[in-house]
């Protein structure tokens, strides 16, 4: 028998050994007769709230039934929305909204069973994509590999159900060229043995730019896309779909040549910020040999509109997709379009930023001259990889924070935004006034949650310490801030080397 | 005897044995008494247009010596300038405006006496400092190397001669660390010697962003400028000098901490700027394995403000910064901080950039499908590395025609702005009817100058030719001409794979 637990609430589900949801999905869509039915395939952070805004389209009513995997770790999410709890935390409002008027109309169902693929005239592939990388230690990127088999799976289950003329819509990040050479035909194949005919459906790729954090539904709704078909006829399907649910006339859409640009796009666009990063890396430990404080030096040059885009130093890249979208493409290029070089620079880019948290506890050990943590107490404020939500994959703060265990510290964790952090199975703390009573030796600035920044109470409690070690990660502190702890601790800031 | 020959028009001055032009100077300073004395110190494409704003500064009146080397490559600028002729032919009529101005005032005087340095208040280093690099035939980038010498007796001859309190005032692209551990320590040594006390001198560091082209002059006075100093009275004695010559209540001032940081903001705007490019570089042959047009696919992504800075597709970086900066970075953090890793993004970039003109090479070689270009004519538009701009040092054309030339075919070239291109030792024509009428095979647009831009005659000799390939390296081609073009002529573009 197997458990799906709740990340919300802890509660258990047992998975049905039936696995037939038929009779839900037809009283459902009894119940919503004459809606055009869009089927989303995959509830995670983009499909979930994908399926809010088709259920709250903008100039059409839809029957939305959104589809996962009957698997420990997401049928509690289905049972979830079907009993009137998201299963997504987010500070956006309107998560909370959209799902409580989709209750109100009863319009979006959550189902394991792939039967919902028969009755749907849009089926968005929401489902991840994702590349397996071979990292050592200390964060060195020693080989990855893309296996596109779940990927396949989750197509071929279309195939094998869907109506014709439907419009399946590829939202998932993916190797360009996926949707030519793997989408198309599997479709293809699927209905010939189902002896329908190969063409009577339509295939476009449109990709989200899903930025969790309180502007989680607007940057679905109200945000530019670009969008693209299989041939023009699915492109125009795809245009009018993409018109029911985002404001187009604010945010237009553009259309792309073919799928491999839309796709490839989407992977360029992570690259680029990934690169960025990157940059920024090799820069800050320069800065910090150097005795410069980068952060004045980059903030002088984005005056200029062409550097605007510089970036500042940090403790690392996190989330879903800049760790991992220059791969996809640097594979695609190579193993989809047989090209003899991949895309050295954008592995590059991913191999320097897996080690920046190695570079910035680096520099704390070199700035505490200590070979050993052993009877330190460190706190950590932050574990998320962004600012001012709860997001921990690929978070930065895990391999540091694996490092200070291997090196024998004692370690606290703090984070307003993260009550238990999933990977390393472990519940964190609301509340740290007591971690300050308690005789700490290193703090550690790790993410920029407002909470933190310009925080009088959090001042008063390292004012209130004693011969601390500060390290901000992040460029959190003031320059009033540092100067202060400075006069009573040790302040470091990576990426400034101006700090002694 | 040595010559040294004029490239505005080719007349030939002896370089003479005796180098004393104290008479000279002497005359000119009684004529110009009472004004404070700027020297320049190089007289190339940043140090000649810098002593014409120095003649013409904005709040204060300047005598203004221009020193540089009596050797043949620089003699005749300085008799060039004394007789009346400006040695720089640019597009932005303020530099004939700015130097007539200053024949009037009688207020600027070149010479190759280092004499000027002991009369000086300011004296302003615009000298080279070059990067050996040690480059294949087909672009990659083997060694390189950074030799100080020349620089370094260029500040020794300052030192030598200097009086006390000069302003010694950096502008040349320098490693980080040049002002801290090469010029203070020979400044000092050389006063010393001289009996002098060893600091009574500033020095302050202050990079330019001279942009050759019609906003020439503009580049300097009218733009954003960050400056340091060696000490606090040298930071704020060079703030003072640069608010006489810069608009800077339009365009403010950035101090920034120390002289590390100015050098270091320099050279990572350019190394910016040159892995801005090498992004682009690896993506357009991506676009072109997988039929994506690259430039829809950048313009559609610079929607969003985080990735304004994405370059376009192109023949190849040129000019004398973005081709060495990020290896000056690179050197300066292994050389002159003992660090045990250089810039290893910035160095990929570079040889990533330095084979963009195999490249496209290469493109056009495996589209025209020839093995040989034997018997074959080609048109090379543009040999400048940028439009609109004579300028061809280090020009991707350069390498481009190389191939050309190794592969047996016979080139003709043509570029509105440059009469002569000195890298080739070779007249260019200004005129390029003639060539349309000789049977070519293969018309390749290398620079985007204005001209070539929309330009109807163009179009019409390209469509009065017969079965031409054309190479357009630039993205100069806009949609309709292209597909004007392909109906009779092989168009291909560099970055787009979508034309067939």
């Amino acid at each position: 028998m197997s458990i799906s637990k709740s990340l919300l609430d802890g509660k258990e589900y047992v998975i049905p050994a039936n696995l037939d949801d038929k009779p839900n999905i037809d009283a459902f869509l009894d119940k919503n007769e004459g809606k055009k039915v869009v089927v989303i395939q995959g509830l995670g952070f983009v499909g979930a709230v994908m399926s809010l805004i088709c259920a709250n389209a903008l100039t059409e009513e839809y029957a939305v039934i959104g589809v996962d995997l009957p698997t420990e770790l997401s049928f509690w999410k289905i049972r979830s929305i079907n009993e009137g709890k998201f299963p997504i935390i987010a500070s956006d409002p309107k998560i909370e909204q959209f799902y409580q008027k989709s209750r109100e109309k009863q319009n979006f169902l959550a189902t394991y069973d792939s039967y919902a693929y028969s009755k749907a005239d849009v089926i968005i592939v929401d489902v991840n994509l994702d590349v397996a990388k071979e990292t050592g230690f200390h964060g060195e990127l020693k080989d990855y590999n893309v296996d596109l088999t779940p990927f396949k799976k989750a197509v071929a289950a279309i195939g094998s159900n869907c109506k014709e003329d439907v419009l399946v819509l590829v939202e998932t990040t993916v190797p360009p060229g996926t949707c030519q050479k793997i989408v198309l035909p599997i479709l293809k194949e699927a209905l010939l043995s189902r002896g329908l005919p190969e063409d009577r459906f339509y295939l476009g790729h449109s990709y989200e730019r899903v930025m969790p954090g309180p502007n989680y539904v607007d940057s679905i709704q109200n945000f530019y896309r670009v969008f693209s078909g299989i041939d023009d006829r699915s492109a125009s399907k795809t245009e009018q779909f993409l018109r029911t649910i985002i404001t187009t006339e604010e945010y237009p859409l553009t259309q792309l040549g073919n799928t491999n640009a839309t796709e490839m796009a989407k992977v360029l666009e992570n690259s680029y910020r990934a690169m960025n990063i990157a940059f920024a890396v090799e820069w800050s430990r320069f800065a910090e040999e150097a005795g410069v404080n980068l952060y004045e030096v980059v903030n002088a040059i984005r005056m200029r509109p062409t550097h605007k885009n510089l970036m500042l130093p940090g403790i690392g890249v996190g989330g879903y997709c800049l760790t991992k979208d220059p791969l996809l493409a640097s594979w695609a290029k190579q193993s989809l379009f047989d090209s003899a070089e991949g895309l050295g620079q954008s592995e590059v880019g991913v191999s320097i930023n897996d080690k920046m948290p190695l570079y910035a506890y680096q520099f704390m050990k070199r700035e505490l001259e200590l070979e050993d943590l052993a009877g330190k107490k460190v706190l950590l404020l932050g574990v998320s990889y962004r600012s001012n939500v709860g997001d921990t994959r690929y978070s930065p703060v895990e391999p540091f924070y694996n490092y200070l265990i291997k090196d024998n510290a004692e370690v606290l964790i703090h984070d307003p935004y993260v009550t238990f952090w999933e990977e390393k199975n472990m519940n964190i703390s609301q509340e740290y006034d007591s971690f300050f009573e308690k005789d700490l030796n290193i703090v550690i600035i790790s993410t920029g949650h407002v909470e933190y920044k310009g925080c009088a109470s959090l001042m008063d409690k390292l004012m209130g310490c004693q011969n601390l070690f500060i390290l901000d990660t992040v460029g959190l502190l003031s320059e009033e801030e540092i100067i202060k702890l400075n006069s009573k601790h040790t302040v470091r800031v990576v990426g400034r080397g101006d700090i002694k």
